[in-house]
């Protein structure tokens, strides 16, 4: 691992990570032991892992996956998730999509938006919705540093800000909302496979299939070409982010959320996406 | 030209650059008629075709090239310059480097700094110093969208709050510092080189030989590719931040300005950088 300057052997890699793990949730405040926290598992490696480290820090910690309906990606995803549920004896709550709404072949064939924006919705929606209504307090998600910095290039070059005055590692609660955090939010993608794969987690590796055209693909390889060049650029780019530019485009400004008139969900318009989605579906 | 909606004939594209170059001037209040200006030349396509460009628009443009003293590369570059002064019948003031300090070539070797940061240095005082001490109101550069994304995408990659802060098209005189404008700040180099070919102007198209590990061409070459993915987000990325986000980075502050103990210029330091690269040199 050339950006720390680090070379470990298996063992070593694993005590690494935990502890810089912990170091993270300490830096940003993420939670306690106290909280009752809801991890976002998608089946991947970062969800996973994620869900398995905080259950080996004895955190209380279940999971929420949501079957978006993808066909045969989606059968394998819950399957993965339900496999470490079980070995973790921790709970994992299922949203069936499809029966709720409609899966994402569904809907992206009857919006303009795309698929990945429709998943982005539908997840952040849920995930909050149901931490917020069985009383967790706070959402992990197993975002990654490739992740992070991706989407901090992409909002980068068109100066969104904003999305830029939100790319935090913690969103804290707010009218509604429940807290979020990225716990892996240093790791890349290939630390939190390693990290996944010794620990004998079993996630799904293939891709989900609409993300093939993703942007944020393009900007991952576009970063790893960086990052190959000057090694530690991911990571400092990152964190100078948070520390130093952050705070300068913070906006704390959530005079204008309302609730939904449908859903009662917390929304900056009258009827929120989701519910707009629904609409849509339902005609 | 997709990022503009544009595809135009060779006379269209010279109305519609001139055109653009001027409200490009106008919009950063860059200077007017009364101005005497000193445009750096390097002998390549953007600062040749800016000398013309001003020339023809009627502006009292003269120009210095600095003979940086690169073999063949900079005999070439003096000529190319040499031809369009006589084109124009405008005045070429000529520094020689080898002659006043020593060539890029051995002050590379005599210093730990870069070609491209010597060289950068060697530019940026002289021009400084050359404009003041003549009377010039303003120094002209050649830059164009190319270099000033790459430098920008460079310094956002490492938030390089310093350098950020003075990105700009514009840099109002202060202190023993010139006024700096660059009018070709919005022109691919694409479109400064097109520009340079349809009116006959004779450029020096070889790049630097120190050019060619030099990071600016990597983040070049990674623009390109967003570029054409993404038509218009080179310009979006450059006047966004111009717009939104330098104000937010602007430092106005120049209290630790002092003047250099050797030759008098400004500097942040005691000895300036160019008097500390000539110690270097003579020992």
């Amino acid at each position: 691992m050339p950006h720390h300057r680090l070379a470990l052997c298996g063992k070593d890699f694993i005590n690494w990570f935990e502890r810089y793990t912990k170091r993270t949730l300490k830096e940003f405040r993420m939670f306690s032991h106290k909280d009752k926290i809801l991890v976002a598992v998608s089946g991947g490696k970062d969800s996973l892992a994620l869900w398995y480290l905080l259950c080996k820090l004895g955190y209380r910690a279940d999971a929420l996956h949501i079957n978006l309906g993808i066909g045969e990606y989606s059968e394998k995803s819950l399957q993965k998730s339900r496999d470490l549920s079980l070995r973790l004896k921790a709970e994992l709550f299922v949203v069936d999509l499809s029966k709720e709404l409609a899966g994402i072949p569904e809907l992206q064939e009857k919006t303009v938006r795309e698929a990945c924006s429709i998943c982005g919705l539908v997840k952040r929606y849920n995930f909050n919705k149901f931490a917020r209504e069985k009383g967790y307090s706070v959402v992990a998600t197993g975002h990654n540093l490739d992740d992070e910095t991706s989407s901090l290039l992409s909002n980068v070059l068109n100066w969104n800000l904003k999305y830029l005055g939100r790319k935090s590692p913690v969103l804290e609660e707010e009218k509604g909302f429940v807290k979020k955090v990225k716990p892996f939010c240093k790791f890349t993608e290939k630390e939190t496979a390693l990290y996944a794969l010794l620990n004998g987690i079993d996630f799904i590796e293939e891709e989900c299939p609409f993300s093939k055209d993703a942007s944020t693909v393009f900007y991952k390889e576009l970063l790893n070409r960086i990052e190959e060049k000057f090694p530690g650029t991911k990571l400092r780019f990152y964190l100078e982010y948070i520390r130093k530019i952050l705070p300068k485009f913070n906006q704390t400004d959530t005079t204008d959320l309302k609730k939904c008139k449908i859903c009662g969900e917390p929304s900056p318009t009258d009827v929120c996406s989701f519910c707009r989605l629904k609409e849509i579906t339902v005609r």
